[in-house]
């Protein structure tokens, strides 16, 4: 930071000070650990304080100041994502509206209600039982992600093909721009096609289009009776990918349907003290619900037995919660492996086991092991990118850019569920087509002409 | 037209014949036509020309003679619009893509398929059944409105409670810009957030952000097992409003329930010659589909017999087909009572009994008959203003203007599922706010620089 540089900071701080009083944070611990997010990849330099919202106003206020002074902010929820999109860098003002945490309205009669962004998905859930009801996604985050971090990502999770993604379940969000007026976009009703649909666009903007404050959500009601829980055992990757194509191209809709590579497989053995499976094993756990849940997961058995695996049935709630744990284990048996960098790709279902064959390439040309985990019920891939230090070797990044060319080579995305942040920026374009960046970029342009939100996210060159 | 307006448009329309040569219909009859939905409201004005694209080279040479010469462009589908979105008024170019009608892909194992914009969305679904897939939007023009159409205007329909609306059951598109560039938006896959979402941002963008040339379709499976069909007689609309609102409060999810005043049935009813209803009775037509359908409308109709009903639930297709006949005889019906301006408000559903206390309230301020539609599944009201001549009456607007307000003040919207168009202009800004007007008016602005695609709808003051 030059001289001039830091007294124009001080200037800013002071003037956030005089405004939001002890909402302000200049914590140095607090400031570094704003620098990162989940991803492990952390801005350079410091920001210049955080902001500790409590209501719209706050926001609104910070807004204000950082527009007056040309100052950049970063929105931030719980800090969970894993594409660097909430880390903020040096003399940025972090805008946290984790505070902002409230339900202000639960509606079983219309199947809505209203948010703040900061509330954590699974706080929000646990309310909504009490009502008989739930907001369906759920990201493998969401004990500890917040529905407007959710949002600001369009997080998917694991019964997504089934429920849908948040796309799907936001009606409205209150928006304030970045020179801190309040807009309310959307709608309570079903139905609304009023103008255009802003609502949709901010849903996946990653903070790079205002600040959400506020959510009007859509809900369901709980799901009647018990869920029934399988695992399906195949000789390798590649035939549980075909086994979860028949699943989805016979009909029958899985509530959940996981794919564990052997790596994973032999990982999260290993972690949770389990018989080492055979080499080369892959595993699919899937998951059925609703009133036809036993005839569709004695459906789903048969298909997967056809397809030649090996199936196992849980006769209880006791053994089903044992197959679940095997999956919900992965992430810590990632990391007794080594750094890992967790990757996002989606495809059309039908072109699962071209994509493993991708990855199994690719191990091969970078001498890697890239452990995978696949929402095989909607396509969506997770290739762990695992080695030792804090920072992404060239070699992990010339591996992953192989992964996303051969991703979208197959009709894919370079991200299902996770964004773009700063980790995909630079492929963002490979995607879109040059004209499409080049109008996505002036799209945020309108929200946001000084380019104050989220700046080198996303859309940086 | 002045001399040297004409000697303009006598050159662009030279440009046009000698790049797409039969392409170009200037029959005037054609073109007479062209100023004109099934909204009844016409442009002023003749069109110049109709270009009839056939594929997407055509669509992008004629943007580019428009972008050339500053020519506006109205896209036409099957012009079945509501609210006056398609018409073409004098000078006007009318892009045509009724023709360009194939379905290019489908794909059951991906659940998808790609289509291009003129097909009409009943002979999609009926090639769809064929492999025993459906798109699920259904408007209740179905039979003769285009697929491009339903994306433009975000269409609804019956269905949408429980199988959604066409937000949420496109992928992607494909969309030619203002200067004739083609970009591909959106995805294949379930999941994706790469960048922002342009594909719901051109979902009900009525023809002002680019021409949809081809569309990525979410497909579902046709729904196992025949469909159980009821109707419950209550002897005022409130009661049938507030039996709706009950069905929805129960947690039961009928995949049809329709509302119809007592003006709606006493019209049907003599329009197929059957027993006149009681004076003030209104109906609710519920269908339950899938394989809880019977258990489901069982539940359904002890919960309408508990609000008051008189409930009849069909024994046989045949019977059933007979109840469903009452509610598409609707618009038949209307049309013998004299011209009419059907309307198009949504509420939340819990606000059902107080939209329909407002529209009696408004009969007798205006001494009008508004016979009413509802589709009580999901709060979207279809209010008939009825009236002579074929210009809608300033009382009828001043009426109209009444029914927005009161929807607005519910928490409901302008337009559930026909669009603003031109019929609905002048109250945008009065549910969107003056920012959140301008914003989208500047965002229009981006994709269309020089303001020539369907100039004078939606935002124009």
């Amino acid at each position: 930071m030059t001289d001039s540089a830091g007294s124009e900071a001080a200037s800013v701080l002071g003037r956030l000070v005089a405004a939001l009083g002890e909402r302000v944070d200049t914590d140095l611990a607090h400031l570094d650990a704003a620098r990162a997010d989940k991803s492990g990849h952390a801005a350079d330099g410091l920001p210049l304080a955080i902001v500790r919202a409590r209501d719209v106003g706050d926001v609104q206020e910070t807004l204000r100041i950082a527009h007056a002074t040309g100052t950049p902010v970063v929105t931030r929820g719980a800090g969970t994502g894993l594409a660097g999109g909430a880390n903020a860098g040096d003399g940025e003002i972090v805008l946290s509206v984790r505070g902002m945490d409230r339900i202000l309205e639960v509606r079983p009669d219309d199947l809505i209600a209203v948010v703040e962004p900061g509330i954590l998905n699974a706080d929000l859930n646990r309310a909504l039982a009490a009502e008989g009801l739930w907001w369906a996604p759920d990201p493998a985050s969401r004990e500890i992600s917040t529905v407007g971090g959710n949002i600001a990502t369009g997080a998917g999770g694991l019964l997504c093909a089934k429920y849908g993604v948040v796309r799907d379940a936001v009606l409205g969000v209150d928006l304030v721009l970045s020179d801190g007026r309040l807009l309310r976009l959307g709608h309570r009703s079903v139905k609304g096609v009023t103008g255009l649909d802003l609502t949709s666009l901010v849903i996946g903007s990653e903070g790079t289009l205002g600040v959400v404050v506020g959510a009007t959500l859509k809900l369901r009601r709980l799901v009647p009776g018990s869920p029934r829980t399988l695992t399906a055992s195949f000789p390798d990757v590649r035939s549980a990918a075909a086994g979860a194509a028949a699943v989805t191209a016979s009909g029958v809709q899985p509530a959940i349907m996981e794919l564990m590579d052997a790596a994973c497989l032999r990982a999260v053995h290993r972690l949770l003290a389990l018989p080492s499976p055979r080499d080369g094993v892959a595993q699919l756990t899937v998951q059925t619900d609703g009133p036809a849940a036993t005839a569709e997961a004695a459906a789903i058995a048969a298909t997967l037995t056809e397809a030649g695996g090996t199936v196992r049935l849980a006769r209880d709630e006791a053994e089903a919660e044992l197959l679940l744990r095997i999956r919900r284990s992965m992430h810590p048996a990632m990391e007794t492996l080594g750094t890992t960098l967790i990757e996002d790709v989606s495809v059309p279902r039908s072109a699962l086991p071209a994509m493993f064959d991708e990855i199994a390439r690719i191990e091969r040309a970078y001498d890697l092991v890239i452990p995978t985990v696949c929402h095989a019920g909607d396509g969506n891939l997770h290739p762990n990118f695992v080695f030792t230090g804090d920072d992404v070797p060239d070699r992990v990044w010339q591996a992953a850019d192989e992964l996303f060319r051969a991703a979208l080579r197959l009709g894919g995305t370079l991200t299902g569920e996770h964004g773009i942040g700063v980790l995909k920026r630079r492929w963002l374009a490979d995607e879109l087509g040059d004209d499409q960046w080049e109008l996505q970029r002036q799209i945020a342009r309108v929200f946001d002409p000084a380019g104050i939100l989220n700046p080198g996210k996303v859309f940086a060159p």
